[in-house]
């Protein structure tokens, strides 16, 4: 048995078998845990990423793994330079500023996973024409993730308007009876434009693996 | 004692105090005590509104009070006529046709509670042209009273291009987690576009009350 | 105004700019509204969908509409011949034959839509041997809808084994804590398997719309 | 594109459309974009509101808007003085002095917002007798925010008093089954008074933006 | 074993133990174990009571124990006379009309329990002029249960207005986030007029157990 | 193909990998379907099981398969005899009557699975006495399933007096905050009393299964 | 207006109303506003009593009002001498040690407002025989006031056992889906044992109260 | 009285009566009431667990009782050696590293109750074939206890997979909509594969207890 395999098991054949290679999900680890893990999975295949690493984590991991670069925003650490961009633009969307942790953990897996990225920020319906000028940009994209919270509405005007497949992602902003992106989510799930599938809150990280998938095809 | 008070207080006085009379909920309630109530309430004023009834209960009241008016869809009795309109106009929202129940509730009463009422029906988010073709009637509107069930996105949009007061009224309608229309209460709640307020599940009826206060200022 | 604008305004636009034509949502309206939206809608393009009808809305509208096909175990009407199938293969896997009504509204609808549609039912992980004997269709799919009610833990399982887009479809079959395919929903959500995306309770149909907007890529 | 475009698009033509220019929700923003987002918006209008801003925000925000001024109860930042004051006056209750913070962001708000302002506090139902003493305040205001936390039962009461229209706010005040303010929120919504409306848990200012909107008609 | 232990266990000892004999909980049950459980009961004491008894019920248990009454909108089936009254009176205020088969089960078995008991009903506070008029019967009252659906509200200010104990009873009655009385409930737990306790929602009988054990002290 | 692998694919082989066969789950599945999955279970093992069975669905599938056993209380339909038993007793308490549907199933399976089985039921709490007169037979037991609704006390209260494992069932009956069964079920999960585990609600056939599994060590 | 009308209007008349005099609710307020509410109500009566003070507030407090004593399991802050018993013992009980808070909360209060307050601590149902071995004590109280965390079983086997009134507690203690107290709550709302009522969660002061109104009678 | 009745009562006599012996709870209590307890049942027996210390408790009460053994990960406190092992093997399992802590509580407690304990952890369906590569240590276990979080999905698939009894523990660990190990609990209880029970979140003690009951008979 491997020192790591008391608490750790890395599945390092998911790369060939799902098309995208195990991320580290870094709450509730050891920085020595978080280490060891990412040793093993960059002897199969590189870039690796660490999800959800408080900069606290981060510093104590790159002591162990120097060559990591932290994404502070997205709470990303990744070993690596980025895979070569392939197929369409993945065009990210943030309702609001207060969104922008969420939408760049997106934004940055995607391009690290291999993926042209492009960001549209602060288009929340409140002020629709925001949004209306972009309908280029919005076209012209392969996939689309939405991210938004309080009320999650941007997803459902995005779904209405464009031909391409729309990821929502709920995010825990809000106060209230937004019950930490729950309503949100509520929200996305009962999207009135068909064709619009949702993730967990705040989980960019997952929007982006899936983007990946379809921009695969 | 009189003989309904053993079961019931009509609110004679309400009109004079809150400018609205009271009206009858009819879920509950016998036909006969129904009656009783429409019949004590007659003698302070009309029009007389009794709320929620179904065909069955519409039926036997009305054996017992001939001169009632049943609106089936919007499940109002009405006792009267109209008030004279005053004021600006309200306008009724709907998000899709199966809204209308809800719709034509707050439609009917804020007619006989003395207001100009219009109506504009399915202009759902998911093809959102269909509302922006209308932002002139939107702004002639005095109050506006936007009903949406599933995701309830519509009053966020409306919210965010008018000046005027806009009370949302979730409804009921939808499936999975919908939740009877909660999904969409929650949204309503947690708009983005600030100066809007909410009303219970369904309830076409509050909204219309409160509409006809804003509008009498 | 024309007559159906009291309580609908078909998007007959929205093939063209969403790349899938409005289908008619049954509950709620009557068989007349129902025909009268169909009618409207096939003046631009066929097939017309309308989903979630009854039995007896089926036959009371195919009154109005003969040429509608009842597709009783999916609940769909339909109007005109199924497009021709581009891209790859949907494939609809359901984790237990009481899901049947829900992955056979996924798979009517993506036919219907124009996607070779493929169907593997009661492969459910209490005898994980059943979907392991199939992994070779799993791979050869271009994109997966996973049907599943109760436990919800079929996608979780699908989603670690392809290297394709996963659409989860959480089913109301249940009882005590499954809350009306709450509980699925949540698993579906909370899949350790990143890369798939969910859509509401029972909502087959939506499930069907976002693999035909991945499928055409 | 201009730097701060980069995270947020201020919605400068707001208060044309809406009536009500665009405030800064800060939480989750950092100062530097609030103090950016902030001198963009004062180019078109004046007074700015910042909302939400805690000690830490105000006095890092401070130093780069020197002339902002800290409203501490409120958690308002503004930046410019109040609007001349309209229209009737916009009375605000709490039921209790823990309701105080939330009662002050409405007042302050609607002050700002170019209304005469009015308080009345802790005349909670527990001792009906302080809310009675001020029937005729109650009926001279032309607007009511009535704030309340726990079992949420001001509005209920107010709302069957007055004329004029209610815009009932929970607060978050309580323990127990209070559920931060929903038990409240439910009080409200449930309200047998009809003609009261709802906002989010603690949003004084969305009840002070209503209130200006209905005040200006 | 008696043919009886097969599926019930009468707790014949309850009167002695408790100071209230054992209720026959009538939902599940078929008309002949009820029958035998009230023979089995009546053995010891009189009266005995059988609880939310539906007509159906009330008719087939009756062929079996004719001298069974049943007291329709109370639900409620009596064996026997009531028992003298000692103590004060118990007080049953209902908020509407709805809340009579709730108040009435409340009532009947106070009644039956051995209390004199008064009602006073329809006193809902959005015309709390109604209740202010009888703060004397209020105040006459040894104890006094509350009985309110929808927003719950009277208890809060009863509890406010005398020194007696006050039990609040949740009833269902409402529609949207009244939630089956949930609302109602929080409301009443939430009070902020301490003193007040609480019962399951539509527990009008447990209410009345609970006064009566108070009335006989 | 064979025909029921449309829709089915019975799992022959669970008894050798898991010890106990596959039980058919009738909701949702038609008579059809049902019988044909009986046959084809029947080939490799006897008996079969068939749960939550209405009666109009046991009646038409025993037209199909005649030599079905229809156990109404329990809704399980049985194919040949018991297995003969082995290891101790099961004993199965049930709370109340109301809850004898659910002990029924547990009872019933647990006899067919091979369990010598006994019942204690009408148990409940509220007179202590009746538990506690029983405690040899507590003792006497291999494995507890204790069966209860309502506020689901017995299982803590049991858990405390034995030494052998208790299976906690919690039941859907009880009104009002039971929320059909999840109130007990949490206090079931919260129980003070260690070495208590519990399954669904009202899955008294789960139960039985696991004290079959524990009964066979 | 005198000073503290800015932020408080003490009920200075709930004792002659209500019986028990207003106590003062810290949560949210500052000291100075604590200390001016203390010194306005104790020109009518004393005791005055202040619930959940935390070790700061209270310390703070004391500053300013030299004479308070503070009880610091109990989070009480109490001015001048318990009043003189009368009627007869309050017996609180709490299920665990980790509920003394709010036990104490209970005991402390209901020894100020004028009751002998007796105590039994520790006597939860997982070692039943702790609580039977003081059924003596249990019968001699007038009132129990039964305070339970967790699974918050132990009021439902007092209520089986006593004459005399009980008041359940929950407290939030436990962890999981103890949900802070909502399952103990839960539990004891549905008590099978008729005659016990339920306040908030870790409402000992709520508790104490209505105590104190039934030992008056 | 001895001195620590004031607060607690240990249950010397659990042992004895079931089997295990009383541990002690630790939050919310002081070091010393904890020392006292633990020293009170060493009386008794050995050897004394204590729960959920924290490291600052843990060091407190290591001051007051030098032989006390803490058990960091597992968050355990532990008084004299672990029972001999009697009967099969208990094997903990765990999803994910995350889950370790609950996972080792459950480990440590079985060995010191008196069981041979293994351990397999981070075997997640995500990547399947971690754990179908040890099916013969799972279907070498006499009892297994399976530990998840976020989607909770491993016991659905061991449970399908072995002949012995499967006890499920989900854990808080996740994020959005896991809701603190709500979404787990509810995939156990609705798993599929009978047979598997379930206890509250994060009760790795509560599972080991019963593992041990199991493996003793």
């Amino acid at each position: 048995m491997k020192p790591w395999e008391e608490y750790a098991r890395p599945d390092t054949e998911r790369e060939q078998r799902c098309g995208v290679s195990e991320a580290v999900f870094c709450p509730g680890k050891s920085s020595d845990q978080i280490a060891a893990i990412i040793q093993e999975l960059r002897k199969k295949t590189e870039p690796v990423l660490a999800t959800r690493a408080t900069l606290e984590q981060a510093r104590a991991v790159q002591q162990l793994v120097p060559d990591l670069v932290y994404h502070e925003q997205a709470r990303l650490l990744t070993l690596g330079a980025p895979k070569t961009p392939k197929g369409g633009a993945v065009l990210v969307l943030a309702a609001g500023t207060s969104d922008l942790a969420v939408a760049e953990e997106a934004a940055v897996t995607a391009q690290y996973l291999g993926n042209k990225t492009e960001r549209l920020y602060d288009v929340g319906v409140a002020g629709i024409h925001r949004l209306l000028a972009h309908r280029d940009r919005l076209n012209d994209a392969r996939v689309l993730i939405v991210v938004a919270g309080m009320d999650g509405v941007l997803p459902s005007v995005v779904g209405g308007l464009v031909e391409k497949p729309v990821i929502a992602v709920p995010t825990s902003v809000g106060y209230g009876v937004s019950f930490g992106g729950l309503a949100a989510l509520l929200t996305m799930l009962n999207s009135c434009a068909p064709g619009v599938a949702v993730v967990n809150i705040d989980n960019g990280f997952g929007a982006a693996v899936l983007a990946t998938k379809i921009n695969k095809l």
